[in-house]
């Protein structure tokens, strides 16, 4: 085997704090077979019990099934098998890896959304158990990130298997700025320049927990502070579909313009959901310099270095300072600044960071 | 999809009553993706809940897991996360397809029965519910029978995909048979004839409930009742070991001399288990003629036109009359005689099977 593919699975383990006696859900589709039998070795290793079982987000077999059942005009309902199984579960590992990212392509968007629906109980009993997301590498998503399957499979493996107390010190160096701060602007070239208050909101460490990579510092910015304009360099990739050079205005927090070079109605529908989705839910500066290039995958993308991101939508309830609004919405839709060129970040008035460098790091010119 | 893709899984569907609102277990390897991806189809249009889990008795995951967890000394328990995915099931395929046969033949077998008692309690409470076990053609099931994948692929649909009734309505004439009788003598060349009885227990005739393919129909004998000597023609493959010209003779109902040309010695620790183990509890005649080779799996072996078996070993429940002792054993192991030739089978001192031919066909000699 890869010995990749094993230091991942030990990295994996380590994020879910796998140990004797654990109820160990691994759900995987058959393109990540390696990463689920090294899975199944270290849950032999710490005598933890390994479950293989498929995801219901992607492959041919959740496919097939939508489609059927939409034909048939099934009323979804909450899968009472697969709930005794999380509900049984301490922890879980949620492995990426596509044979077609355009898979789900032709099912009813209604169909989709209804299915999703009918397993939100599901979902809230695994994000109450220990979980970790992560990426096997396939050839299909080397083929959306535009690179060859092994170089891609380079990029994942530096993004992961990587020495995440150091990338955590690093992280809390802006940790540090931000938890305590309450105005963050953000400029970036001729086109962006937003700012937003996130007093009394907390910023979180992203490293090796939840997401694998992470790589993130992220915060909430309080729903009605946000004010300016801010133009998304990188596309936003959602259900297979791919909205470029998405510009939006904010006025009192909410979005009163938005444009897009492609697939403007859709950014429309995003944000027309709910009046949530007209608001920011999260201010995230990735960190994760081995993250050097946008694959289309919000996993890796959100944590590139020198970027920021902000979603539309929803905010994390850990984010939320006590007594501050949280966003609710039915979205979370991130999106990319570059923050590489011609852009800095300004947190109560001083520069932080400057065309990518941070003001705690050598080379930084305030 | 391969169109007898989607038959085969409609007859799996068949076979299990699979119906609205069923919480509906597919367990498989990735090999099966295409037969898994056709059930998880069929579901939806019957408004089922699929669930598609790895097997737990192949593969390479499997594998790597029981190794490890040898080379820790874990003490296997039952695992409560299966187990609860197993009681709130309704319903199970059991979907069997290698990447490699002998993919567990490097895991220790004390590894691999500490594992499978572990897990006694969920084959018990499957065995409770609605379940069927069946083949989705593999390079290396097909490498196994000594047969290209397109031509092995053609047996196996052959065999699985038929008009099923037709086949229940052959196999009831020789249940008839059987049923009410009392001696059975199995006589094949030089080397067969046994006799046993089969009286008061009852005869089963399996077409396509639990086995896809069935096609056979099967008793249990009197323990203590068979006399005579058998050679079996056909190898038993089990755990990735051959044993060759299984040669057993019985008196009392017991085995008291056995040879075997390959692995006799692993034929002697099958025989040496418990005191069941010396004694038949199964016999069964196999009718499904589309299964017209030895393919080196019992799920088709056992149903082989012109050929029956006997299995030493634990007797099914099923077969067992009121009043009747059922043969206990940790084993049921079928091993199975050439009938095509020089052959007979008696019933209660009449021949019903002559050289494959039976008693209701054309062309029948007695």
């Amino acid at each position: 085997m890869d010995l990749r593919v094993r230091e991942h699975a030990r990295l994996v383990a380590d994020a879910l704090d796998l140990s004797a006696g654990d109820q160990f859900v691994i759900k995987a589709e058959p393109q990540a077979d390696d990463l689920l039998t090294a899975l199944y070795e270290v849950a032999g290793e710490r005598d933890a019990h390994p479950l293989g079982v498929r995801t219901n987000r992607s492959g041919r077999a959740i496919r097939a099934y939508l489609r059927a059942a939409g034909k048939s005009g099934v009323e979804f309902e909450t899968p009472g098998h697969a709930l005794a199984l999380t509900e049984a579960a301490d922890c879980h590992a949620i492995v990426r890896s596509h044979s077609n990212v355009t898979e789900l392509g032709d099912v009813a968007p209604e169909t989709n959304a209804a299915y999703e629906e009918a397993h939100g109980p599901i979902l809230e009993e695994r994000l109450g158990d220990r979980w970790t997301l992560t990426q096997h590498p396939s050839p299909a998503d080397a083929q959306l990130a535009e690179m060859s399957t092994e170089a891609y499979a380079e990029f994942v493996y530096r993004a992961v298997n990587k020495d995440w107390d150091a990338q955590r010190e690093f992280q809390a160096e802006m940790v540090e700025i931000l938890d305590p701060a309450s105005e963050v602007r953000i400029v970036s070239g001729e086109m962006t320049d937003v700012s937003m208050s996130i007093a009394g909101n907390h910023t979180i460490n992203d490293t090796n927990v939840h997401n694998l990579p992470g790589g993130e510092v992220f915060t909430a910015p309080l729903p009605e502070s946000v004010e300016g304009e801010v133009l998304f360099d990188k596309p936003v990739y959602r259900r297979g579909k791919e909205v470029t050079d998405v510009r939006l205005v904010f006025e009192d927090g909410e979005v009163i313009e938005y444009e897009a070079s492609k697939n403007e109605a859709f950014l429309g529908t995003i944000l027309d959901t709910d009046p949530g989705a007209r608001r920011l839910g999260e201010l995230g500066i990735g960190m994760n310099r081995d993250v050097d290039r946008f694959t289309y995958n919000m996993l890796f993308d959100e944590k590139m270095g020198d970027t920021v991101h902000m979603a539309v939508g929803r905010a994390y309830e850990d984010n939320v300072g006590e007594g501050n609004e949280q966003n609710r919405s039915a979205q979370h839709v991130d999106m990319i600044v570059d923050m590489a060129e011609d852009s800095f970040i300004e947190v109560d008035g001083e520069i932080v960071q400057r065309d990518g460098t941070f003001v705690f790091e050598d080379g930084f010119e305030g």
